[in-house]
């Protein structure tokens, strides 16, 4: 039997406010076993962005990425927010390394080509190394992954983090039994959007499909869940759709094979 | 016999200019055996905090780090400087990794206490973890300082370069024959200050009294010589004094006891 990993993301707005970021320092170091955390940041990103006199510009919820915004996202992601979480996670105990795609190589993209938009310095992932990440894992270590990967010519490219966590959760699932948790601000995929009580607790294929056709499920959360299948049926034991505070595993929507 | 290690410590300028990045780059790829490579980023520091709005106060050399500033030196030197390096070194073939004292605890501060100056979230080096560093630098990684510590309750402190290269070559001198080279603007210690080409070959403890006695060697490069000596005394073989655009050995000034 395969041990286990919990794959844990989580947005911008939890690493980015003091209260919420030290509460989740506080849940994550108590999740048992091995461990790996990904985290956004761009709330931040779009604040610095400003103060610099940079516009930012959002395509289907996606960062247009120039020259001036990808060292903004470099200085954000991989520094500012993934190293206050990697010194803060060395205060619980937890011993983290905070990586982007270019160190050790462990995330390869190919900077996504221009069809109706051009993203610029946007890179879809291409390759995970499994070998790097779990020989890390094994000896205890933490990764803490920022949403920043390789482009295999010496560049960074910037990488939505929901798609690194489940592009990892993918490649480590040989070695481990990934549950991958996606964290957002709800407590869960919700029955009816105006009662945050109404957490369908799981979701099948045959369910996810009822939902739709029912207008339950709608909008943003439906790629969300086409991304957890797909992480299922490529070997992902289970997906959670929870909420930051709920990383106990205590409630939350679980997507199953 | 020990097998050897080139520290390489590169300052601010030349790691932020496109131009001499790539030289560097190009130049530090080609160092054989094992290597690990220390930078800067205070111009950069200081060009950014300006842009945000945050004035720069430099006490002795050393920057004043208070909240504000140590965001900005985060967001710089452990992300904007380490990352482009360490995505420029894997485009070259280097097998880089990024870290902070944070990352894997590898280098442990104290908040230096206020004397005289405040100098704010500094941090002076306390341990350095050798294991870790062996264990990455045997399996082929590079790794790729910058100039941040952990001070060992979940933060992060300013910690200068020059401190940062030495400290890891007297920690490293166990395991490895370690070489250390601190790379600056001019080829070497100067005979004369206005003869570019009056490299000095050899400074020994004894001819560094003598020209400290007759002025040859003063200001700035007296305490750089005395850490120069306090590492070969702790086990360093050798310290090179150069630029950057000679660290393949075959110029500079070699510090030796």
């Amino acid at each position: 039997m395969k041990e286990k990993l919990t794959i844990i993301k989580v947005g911008g707005k939890i690493v980015e406010e003091t209260d919420t970021l030290n509460r989740l320092l506080s849940d994550f170091s108590a999740v048992p076993g091995y461990k790996l955390l990904v985290h956004g940041g761009g709330r931040s990103a779009t604040r610095i962005a400003a103060q610099l006199g940079i516009e930012s510009r959002m395509v289907n919820g996606r960062r247009i990425t120039d020259a001036e915004t990808l060292k903004v996202v470099t200085m954000v992601y991989g520094g500012l927010v993934n190293k206050n979480i990697v010194a803060g996670l060395q205060g619980k105990g937890v011993n983290a390394v905070g990586l982007t795609g270019a160190d050790m190589g462990v995330i390869r993209s190919d900077k996504r080509p221009v069809k109706d938009v051009d993203y610029g310095f946007v890179g879809d992932v291409k390759e995970v190394r499994a070998d790097v990440l779990v020989q890390l894992i094994r000896q205890g270590i933490v990764p803490v992954m920022a949403p920043l990967t390789y482009d295999g010519a010496g560049g960074l490219l910037n990488t939505n983090a929901d798609t690194i966590a489940g592009e990892t959760a993918k490649a480590l699932s040989e070695a481990f039994d990934v549950t991958l948790m996606y964290c957002f601000e709800k407590k869960g995929v919700l029955h009816d959007e105006n009662d945050d009580d109404s957490v369908i607790p799981v979701i099948t294929p045959d369910l996810f499909r009822q939902y739709v056709d029912e207008g339950v499920i709608q909008g943003g959360m439906i790629p969300k869940l086409e991304n957890s299948f797909s992480a299922v049926e490529a070997g992902v034991i289970q997906v959670i759709i929870t909420s930051a505070s709920a990383i106990d595993g205590k409630s939350g929507t679980i997507i199953k094979k």
